[in-house]
């Protein structure tokens, strides 16, 4: 946006501009390259005329002076810098839950590369075979995948009754039984209480019983890193305990912007304050806060997010947009949704696979509010449901929706439009039931 | 909708309710079973207490006193029928050219199962070893796909100077790219003079010159079987030559409705008369005429299409929806376009496949009014696109739009916000464009 501008960028860790969401394959070698994670380096941005200073922790930030004490993490030293303009990009870490053994050797959680360097490293030396993943959200979904691929026998450890939580029960269920037919042992409803042995992990101890395991991988969920922006004045969401930002991502402090897994936005569809830490929104928030932090002015604007989501598990796809019903409960809707089971083409041509459906639409406009999807497409239904989401269209409009259709893309009836004229006969249904009551 | 109403289906051809969009499939055996493609036996619609009766035709029908005159083609018999409502679904007919020799042995047209039959038969009778089909829109290109999957050498000959001509000139580049590096040759502003042969087509001439063919494929287009219709006196449309219908699928007669290849509906983009014979487009007009003729009602409502459609060549799949560049300048919008090309998934995922995209604007508005996608996933990107100019999204709305990422189901940031992000670059330029003449 502005050549001129003189860009700084003081990170933590080696590695300026990574693909976490890669992480998990590159445990198993889907991914085989671990510099094909690295998204951009420090020299390639140096080309574009941004300084990137890797292994440098910014301390402490003085709005008043506009001024920044940073800590070398080579030499230890620190030193001063000024700003004119400040993003906040400081992200988010994972979660460590109060479990004694948490700290043993062979413990990891995965969010950076070095987090996935370090489980190579040990599966390298230690050749693990029971591996035991805590937490059923998708990043302990895909870590079970990945270390099973390695051959590991995997246990899945969730503590709420259901794995994949964001979702609808059904989808629960599919997640479930796909991977257990893979192999993956999964247990729910399981707290863990400790992880036990001497120096190296041994075992895992839950709702009174233990099973053996040689590597954990913790994956309880990420948080938003605060704690800079909050000493510095900057506002933070009661709800979420991320950064608050208007909708052009300025925080509440003058001329500091901020933008990525770090900061609180809203999600469309219940109006609520949501915290969303994903790449794509990141990268999204990014190039908003990046082109008016440069113009100085609200060019761009950020107007929050559906709550779109998706994740692969070993071969099902499983995706989400918008509110599921117990979002949308939460969210003060009532609720009309349809589950279909339909196929992701012509079921005469060759490779057919069968794809699960639902649509969530608010009982009182008919509009959809939400949409999960698992089985072979779920991606592309996702995506066309987040777009008519963010449309704003109804029920009524899916049914006639113009999509393609060709033998190898669908049936002849989309699965989206399949389900929505289930759920407008729902609707007939429940404005029946409400004229026999009259 | 109405369990009580006795409901005949008169039918010329043998199978009431076929795939014609798998007919070119047939051909080659990637599907193997002819029955595959039917959907439904009059068995099965006698089950639901519909009765077909097939090789009967229709040949007047006289919407005063609400009759029908039917002839059997089994026996040649004539008679009469009632109606107290009526649905015109005569579909659509290949278009035969006045060429010299189209009546030849071994020159088909692919629309009806019996086609696909007869070219089956010519095929395991004479063994042809070199194959030309007229007509590079999508069912020619399919056409060409398929012979060559058996082996045969084929020619496609398009007398226009590019193939698939609803797309931009990017596509159909692609395309023939395409289809000539898996060894079909291509022929474009190539207008065919005569099929040469005696009894048995042996060569097709063109421009000049001749090629040898010992089988020929007519993909020259259909048109709408409206001449009962209009001998009835439905009005049918000036432009499109198709059956007049309102949005309730009624035709200018009495308890007369009409849906599928035979009637006339509008481009939602373009506000224009369109005809766009497409199965899935098919199926939701007769949901919808024949749910009113049931009501008697104008229950539900077809308000129009997109022009959406995909189809697959090899292994390249091309999509649109909406208008492309010259169908948006014919109906008298300014277009502001943006094409990039992108990957289908994380570039560090195995199996990565570029994707070409391009999003057509509306410059008054900023409104997405087409969007043309090529290679892999191009049918997600068309139905998201779809979706997007249903939802009248302006490209400002798709830069931000909240689709589902994670590394095997695209990039992070989304080929359709990637091109939004562009056009958005595009239209800063025009306005500043505009700023500096001022």
């Amino acid at each position: 946006m502005d050549p001129g501008a003189e860009i700084t960028v003081y990170q933590e860790e080696p590695e300026p501009s990574i693909s976490e969401c890669g992480l998990p394959y590159l445990l198993s070698g889907v991914v085989e390259e671990r510099d094909d994670l690295v998204a951009r380096t420090p020299e390639k941005f140096a080309e574009k005329g941004v300084e990137v200073r890797v292994r440098h922790r910014v301390e402490r930030i003085d709005p008043e002076n506009k001024r920044l004490c940073v800590r070398s993490l080579e030499d230890d030293g620190t030193f001063e810098d000024s700003y004119d303009r400040l993003i906040v990009a400081t992200g988010a870490r994972a979660v460590l839950p109060p479990i004694e053994g948490a700290d043993l050797d062979g413990v990891f959680v995965l969010r950076f590369l070095a987090d996935s360097d370090a489980v190579r490293r040990y599966i390298a030396e230690h050749s693990p075979e029971r591996a035991v993943v805590v937490g059923g959200g998708y990043i302990g979904l895909e870590v079970a995948e990945n270390l099973s691929r390695l051959g590991m026998e995997v246990s899945l450890i969730e503590a709420e009754d259901r794995v994949a939580l964001a979702f609808g029960p059904e989808v629960s269920e599919r997640v479930e039984d796909h991977v257990e037919k893979k192999g993956v042992r999964v247990y729910t409803g399981a707290e863990v209480e400790e992880l036990v042995g001497d120096e190296r992990v041994q075992g895992v101890r839950f709702g009174g019983c233990e099973i053996p395991a040689d590597l954990v991988v913790l994956g309880l969920g990420i948080k938003p890193v605060v704690e800079l922006a909050a000493e510095a004045g900057m506002e933070i969401g009661e709800e979420t305990g991320a950064i608050l930002v208007d909708k052009h991502m300025r925080t509440s402090l003058h001329d500091v912007w901020a933008a990525g897994d770090c900061v609180e936005t809203i999600n469309l569809v219940s109006g609520k304050p949501a915290w969303v830490p994903l790449g794509d929104t990141a990268n999204q928030m990014g190039r908003v806060a990046g082109t008016n932090a440069a113009t100085g002015e609200d060019t761009l604007e950020f107007p929050g997010v559906l709550g779109t989501g998706i994740f692969k598990v070993f071969d099902l796809g499983v995706g989400k947009t918008g509110l599921s019903e117990s979002e949308a409960q939460d969210a003060s809707f009532e609720t009309i949704s349809a589950a279909i089971e339909a196929t992701d083409r012509a079921n005469y041509y060759p490779g057919v696979e069968k794809v699960f459906l639902k649509l969530i639409a608010d009982a009182a406009t008919g509009r959809l509010i939400g949409a999960e999807a698992a089985g072979s497409g779920a991606d592309k239904l996702t995506d066309i449901c987040a777009t008519a989401v963010w449309g704003k269209l109804a029920y009524a409009d899916l049914v006639n929706l113009d999509l393609a259709y060709a033998p190898p893309y669908g049936p002849a009836i989309s699965p989206v439009i399949q389900a929505a004229t289930v759920l407008s006969g729902e609707f007939d249904r429940a404005r029946r039931g409400v004229r026999a009551s009259e």
